[in-house]
């Protein structure tokens, strides 16, 4: 038995959550629903003009760990902090979260500061995310530990952390370590902006090492560069073995050894969005290391996407094990 | 018209909400319902056994002033933090609902850091404080504007100040300069054990200059150290021309002129109590501001108090100000 069921690497940061009308993204010049990279001095900009905020441990990968960590599952993330007290907070909720967190911390000189979202919640609840990365930038290839990515039954890659001077280096340290040790890969596009940016590099990394790819639709359509949803599911069931794309208010699909479901959404009030497609991530992958069926892997998605989306912040509250067994699943195995 | 409706006086520090049951108190020593002072090792220690956590700005009079601002109240917040993340967030916080906050922060190389509160919610919605004082415990004289008290029509004293090296010295010169200028004086007893420490104290500044006090039942029986609530009560009215107690779910009682009013608290399901009696004392001291009469100030005090026990965190989420006109309450004059 491998140590660890998954352990994802991404972008370490602690989002920074405040409620806004719709005329404050126009005003702020702020593109709505979407994932803007921004600098410090941005970041010090919006954070004068946005109300009383709240600060909970986010980053993608870090949620979607975290919600594998919740559900009982043995897992580790890497992502990088500063030694300062938002980094500390970072570290802090992971690990009483369950999940091993080791990456060495960037030295309290380093210039830059632990990375943070300001996460901005319009009434109908969608989140519109300011990042400034800060440290988690500069993540290398030396913060990868090879033992860790061998003991690995899976690793799961943030798109976002595609950004950053030696990033594509760490990651291919990583994909070949595991891979040698008979682990697989999952990636998750994050973002289509993010796929703009990276889109042949994503594209090499799945057609070459990645087993299980997570998206949204507008991720696949810019992905595919396409306005045909199916034939873009249909391209990258070929080029993956299992692919799981979440839809929004309509569910997921999930298309594996030739065979494609459509599994949907669980109905909410949404509250704040921030962190569905995390913890769809993570609860599937919880899912799919304890023996449940692709199908049910995305049931189980929806049931923690579900959930994160019905509070503010990005990770599950409820007793998402006990959501789980409400919903009748059993694995196959 | 004086620049300010009230100005007031605490430890400013950033509230570390976590859940857990009741046997995690008894496990960790902690002390339920009230507020034990702790050092940073026990911070550290205890934040370590705690589950993951969200930070929001917090302390006591701070939450007075953000529930006045957030009213639309003429206000200001005096409280130490240090040039560290978590300062920049209690500053931010304060500014961005409206209140004045310039005191003089802490420098980076200060051996203490800002102040933090450990607050553990159990299932009952009760909170249970450890509070780290950190730079905040020595706020001194020189951190008392003169002119801003004394462009105070209220002053709000949070009895947890009284703890720390120069915190006599800072109130009595806030006291006498604002009272010089015209303005009046309200204490908030804060804490059963905070009244243990300082009665003497709190005693004398009482009868010498309080003009509005605040405390809840367990903290006036044990200012006059008596198991007669109303014997308590008629005391506090001798010595003080406005006494607002709470009372928990029984609401609050306000004395004042000779009469004693009962005023009934407004039934909500409590989420985390977190702030019930700073926000009752906020939301008080706005509508004796803007001309309601003591019973109404009650009234809209417990308004106020219901809204932030309904939800995680110490400060108003939803509006205040039209819960207040649903309640069809009109000022005097």
């Amino acid at each position: 038995m491998k140590k660890f069921q998954v352990v994802g690497i991404g972008n370490a940061m602690v989002d920074v959550l405040a409620r806004a009308e719709d005329s404050f993204l126009t005003d702020a010049g702020i593109g709505k629903g979407i994932m803007q990279l921004i600098d410090m001095d941005r970041a010090v900009e919006l954070y004068g003009m946005i109300g009383p905020a709240r600060e909970v441990s986010g980053g993608s990968a870090a949620n979607t760990i975290a919600g594998i960590a919740h559900l009982g599952g043995r897992t580790a993330y890497v992502g990088k902090v500063k030694d300062d007290q938002l980094g500390a907070i970072f570290a802090h909720d992971l690990r009483a979260q369950g999940a091993v967190y080791e990456t060495t911390l960037a030295p309290k000189d380093a210039v830059d500061e632990t990375g943070r979202c300001l996460v901005i919640v319009t009434p109908d609840g969608e989140r519109s995310m300011n990042t400034y990365l800060g440290v988690t930038e500069f993540l290398t290839s030396d913060d990868i530990d090879e033992t860790q990515m061998a003991e690995a039954e899976w690793i799961y890659l943030e798109g976002y952390r595609f950004d950053g001077p030696e990033s594509h280096a760490a990651f291919a340290k990583a994909i070949s370590v595991c891979k040698a040790a008979g682990g697989r890969v999952s990636l998750t596009l994050s973002d289509p902006f993010c796929v703009s940016r990276h889109r042949d590099a994503f594209r090499a990394m799945i057609q070459a090492d990645v087993d299980l790819l997570f998206c949204n639709r507008a991720e696949m359509l810019s992905m595919y560069e396409t306005d045909d949803f199916d034939a873009a599911l249909a391209q990258a069931a070929v080029e993956v073995a299992v692919v799981a794309c979440t839809d929004s208010g309509n569910g997921a699909f999930v298309l594996s050894e030739g065979q494609t479901w459509h599994v949907p959404a669980i109905p909410t009030d949404i509250v704040d969005a921030t962190g569905a497609g995390d913890l769809f991530a993570g609860a599937f992958l919880w899912a799919l290391t304890h023996g449940y069926i692709p199908k049910d892997c995305a049931h189980i998605g929806n049931i923690a996407a579900a959930e994160v989306i019905s509070h503010i912040g990005a990770r599950p509250e409820a007793d998402l094990k006990v959501l789980i067994a409400q919903a009748g699943l059993k694995p196959a195995t």
